[in-house]
């Protein structure tokens, strides 16, 4: 689907057009210099999920970047919800849901002096990218790959090292890569790690991007089970008795086994499903509350 | 000036076009992923210097980043000349010298899996970026910065850091950032480093972009000092008699202060002149060879 999106050139007249329509000169910053942030959220049964939360990280990417926001966080969420409606989002069952791309690029400046450059802003609707059902009933496998991201909080376009990986990963017959510094767990290529020690579920608390679903993940343990954000020593990996990723996309997927070692007996733990059904009440009950 | 520059889509034909009319589409990993690789060369008195080398290392780039390049080396070869003579590069004084960037994009994949991917080449020229005379004449200081490129021997377009740190390095009134990772000195943002112990020249030899100017300079080197290519340990700075750096724009320049450390009484070495007087002189050489 060719959606229609917003540009936001610097210096010029903002419009909303089709996705394949906007184009850019060769010497913006992203294209030459690789600096700009993003962001990306998505609908559940059509309304945009924790739309305040992502606006937020959004903007402190770009000010951890010196990048000035063109717009206000409430002009944002009011340009989402004009592109959802002109995109019929959420309008039928067909069309129910989309992934929505916030992108703010550096422009050109010719030495790049921060904080003088005035950014280009795109808010781009996209389909969800499908991921096989099995993940979520079966689990997932993950290879450990020792990496830490540079600017771990910020919110930047830099996968170099995720799709680098990607052939091994395939290799190794993993579905993400766990990275770690050479002592700590830290996170996936996209997606925050979590484990439990039988009823306490841990996740770590440094070098990592902190996930609009790891944040709802650990509002909705907290009424169930006992919590711990703590760094993660790779050693406890023996120790773990469950583990699952959270994103965006994917919400919660359990993982039943890192490298060789396999958990809870190479099915989704008890507690892991326990967390996806409150999960999946609680982005139901997020279009409830909105629509009525 | 808006030059002309070779556009090679994947999936359709070439072509040589302006330089503003290259435009990219959305979705090009290197938008959202920042997956490229690229590099840059130069002329010196309109002949590209040294091109076999740095279409090399492009080349090993793109192999490193298992992106497929499209055309042979000799092929490459051949478009710089053509461009530079649509260009009219060389022909006359004013237009004696130019950059000549490659650019190799990941190009648009769902889920990105290498090797599949089919990218975008560019060669752009541009004008090379001025400098202050007072660079060479005079040194410039250097900020310390912990720091270590991810996959630092690839020539990736990530500079995140480099441009995130601009404003810094403005505040303390340095004119570059010498990156360490805790132990040994590495490279700058954009150059590699050089010292002198008295008539020993020493670089380092791990984690860093292997550049093309300091091949030229280790070449010329072994003529009149003793080299030594090595970890150079951060503990070590203090006994440092001089220090450079060597780019392609830049050449070499010598290094008078890093941090409070004043080096050669805060002015360019004797042996860095020396240096910088056999540079200059082998690539009038170049020029020369070249062109009877």
């Amino acid at each position: 689907m060719n959606y229609y999106c917003y540009a936001h050139f610097a210096g010029k007249t903002p419009s909303i057009i089709r996705r394949s329509e906007i184009k850019m000169g060769i010497d913006d910053l992203v294209m030459l210099r690789g600096y700009a942030v993003f962001d990306f959220m998505r609908t559940y049964s059509g309304v945009p999920f924790r739309i305040d939360d992502y606006v937020e990280r959004f903007e402190s990417s770009a000010t951890e970047m010196k990048l000035k926001m063109p717009l206000s966080r409430k002009k944002i969420s009011s340009i989402v919800q004009e592109l959802l409606y002109q995109n019929s989002i959420g309008q039928d069952s067909k069309t129910q849901n989309a992934g929505i791309r916030f992108l703010l690029t550096g422009r050109y400046l010719l030495d790049a002096h921060l904080p003088d450059i005035k950014p280009n802003l795109f808010i781009l609707i996209e389909e969800l990218p499908p991921y096989p059902k099995g993940w979520l009933t079966k689990g997932i496998k993950l290879m450990l790959h020792q990496h830490a991201r540079e600017m771990a909080g910020v919110k930047t376009t830099n996968y170099i090292t995720a799709i680098h990986l990607s052939e091994e990963r395939k290799k190794h017959r993993a579905q993400d890569t766990l990275y770690h510094d050479g002592k700590q767990l830290l996170e996936t290529t996209r997606n925050n790690f979590f484990v439990f020690k039988h009823n306490t579920l841990l996740t770590s608390s440094h070098h990592i991007l902190k996930g609009i679903t790891r944040k709802t993940v650990l509002e909705l343990a907290t009424k169930k089970f006992t919590v711990e954000v703590r760094p993660l020593e790779l050693k406890e990996l023996p120790s773990f008795t469950e583990a699952f990723v959270t994103g965006t996309t994917l919400g919660i997927i359990p993982v039943v086994k890192i490298d060789e070692t396999i958990l809870a007996k190479g099915k989704p733990g008890a507690n892991t499903k326990e967390l996806i059904r409150m999960f999946d009440e609680c982005v139901r009950g997020d279009y409830f509350n909105k629509t009525k």
